[in-house]
């Protein structure tokens, strides 16, 4: 276990008490997979637990900034203390997009309630998903009291982030169909709670319709997945929505089921880091090995396929 | 190793054979994970290596689709025996994407001369990285002179697939300035030849400007990336593309540059596969162990944090 160095002890009174450049620097260090940063969620882990994880999912376009905007405005009307946490898969082709949703919550940037972050790294110790769970508990770990997940992406990938919410908060448009054909093909799980965001448009109703036949046909839980209207931009629905996520999260904890995703989540925290410890080991192990490359070599040659090589090298390592 | 089963074994001389059928079966075999789709890639992988693999990448709009159509009929009038292979990452979001994508090419479906196969699936015993490298594999194999690439989505993961190809192509379209921008800024590797598509845009020479200026500033190789003017819908430029790839094709088979880029594919193909295995195997002794489900219990006690607990499971597994 490393020792904690200065630049995380230094960083650990201030991350506590809530200060925003030391939290800013802290989410760095663990995405510049700096040694100081692993050691610094480790030291302020046990002061975590108590955020409210919320995640977003849906197709591009239908306002999830601007829904989370509206929730974070709402929040702090009430004085809650609020993260988001945006995500962004690196692709190369969607810089702009990410740019165009931070703009939608600039009012916010100089609230000292309120903590903003993009995040796009691939670099971390993890993969994306794990550095996002860090990420998270260091702003949990500062006192944030609700924390927006927020995937600007719309791959599996940005799916799985989402999941390390305790809710799970699905937005779509009138007229969008795609998306309810995701839910009724169970290509995704059921949300939590859907939302159905621009419900000015004329087919909301319609829609609203279509997605209440699509739940009925799904496994029912204990859990009554509510559908709420909002208009985002002009504030109507938001209050709804936000009253329906803390009912939500009121339900998981009694019935103990927010336990037992935590449980879930923190699992596949776990082996993904151990996964990625493991993958990049075997990276180095084959990378100075005269006996790996010449593995290779059979492979390049066409003897040997990839998948045989693989089992060849991991005979070896066991 | 596994023996190769009557399944795969009764595909061996169709699959050879390039039957449309036994290739069909092999990649869903080999999509489902079954072992004998991987006894299959075993069986043919000698007599792989000969196809030319070639990849597009570029933001979504810019008919990616079209122009692969494109090239397939150019192929086809020259007797060429062609191969279509779509990867779309699992997307909840883009089921619609895949199906327009499609329809472009369904004037090829009854030509024995092409195939075109799209996969989404995750299950594989890889990621879906490993499992196009084999399906490309399995197509190459049955005698397919040229597999074209092609991803529905736009983040890092497709890129990484369409890493795998000879030659990469990126398609752009006027008017796309984001593209350039992630060109610029390094957040992409430079492709082997640029395509501007809708090339009939006002906005068409400015934007080649803009490439040549983002090129001239690319550390050179000795390939002087072409950009070509296609309009795909109207089959204008596709020849010149066609010959292009070829260029390249040659360029690098002549350089040795054809050798480095399988070796490294090969070698990201095989530590993919080991490193699926082993997290595999660390999600399995997980589940079943009293001594990794109490530290577990920790962490969600909060005492031990991910990270530790990931170092320790590993300590165990050493």
């Amino acid at each position: 276990m490393p020792a904690v160095g200065r630049t995380a002890q230094d960083l650990v009174e201030p991350l506590l008490a809530g200060d925003k450049r030391a939290l800013a620097r802290a989410i760095s260090l663990v995405e510049n997979d700096d040694p100081e940063g692993w050691a610094l969620v480790r030291e302020v882990y046990p002061r975590t637990g108590s955020a409210a994880m919320v995640g977003f999912t849906g197709p591009p376009g239908v306002g999830k900034s601007t829904l989370i905007g509206a929730l974070v405005k709402h929040a702090r009307e009430r004085g809650r203390q609020v993260a988001v946490l945006s995500i962004d898969p690196s692709s190369p082709f969607t810089q702009g997009a990410l740019l165009g949703d931070r703009i939608r919550l600039t009012e916010h940037f100089l609230d000292p309630g309120v903590f903003i972050r993009s995040m796009a790294s691939r670099g971390s110790l993890g993969g994306l998903s794990e550095a996002t769970l860090q990420a998270a508990l260091l702003m949990d770990a500062a006192g944030k009291e609700e924390v927006f997940l927020e995937t600007v992406g719309v791959g599996q990938a940005e799916v799985d982030i989402i999941d390390h919410a305790d809710t799970v908060v699905l937005a779509l448009m009138p007229g969008s169909g795609d998306s309810i054909q995701a839910l009724k093909a169970g290509v995704m799980e059921i949300p939590d709670i859907i939302v159905v965001n621009k419900a000015d448009h004329p087919l909301t109703d319609t829609m609203i319709r279509e997605i209440r036949g699509t739940l009925s046909l799904a496994p029912q839980g204990d859990w009554r997945v509510p559908i709420v209207r909002t208009e985002a931009a002009r504030g109507e629905g938001v209050a709804e929505l936000a009253e329906k996520i803390a009912e939500h999260r009121e339900h998981i904890r009694a019935a103990g089921t927010l336990e037992q995703r935590r449980r879930r989540n923190l699992m596949n925290e776990v082996i993904g880091l151990a996964a990625h410890r493991l993958r990049r080991r075997l990276e180095e192990s084959v990378r100075d090995d005269a006996e790996a490359q010449s593995l290779l070599d059979e492979v390049v040659a066409r003897r040997i396929d990839p998948a045989t090589a693989a089992a060849r090298l991991l005979e070896r390592e066991a």
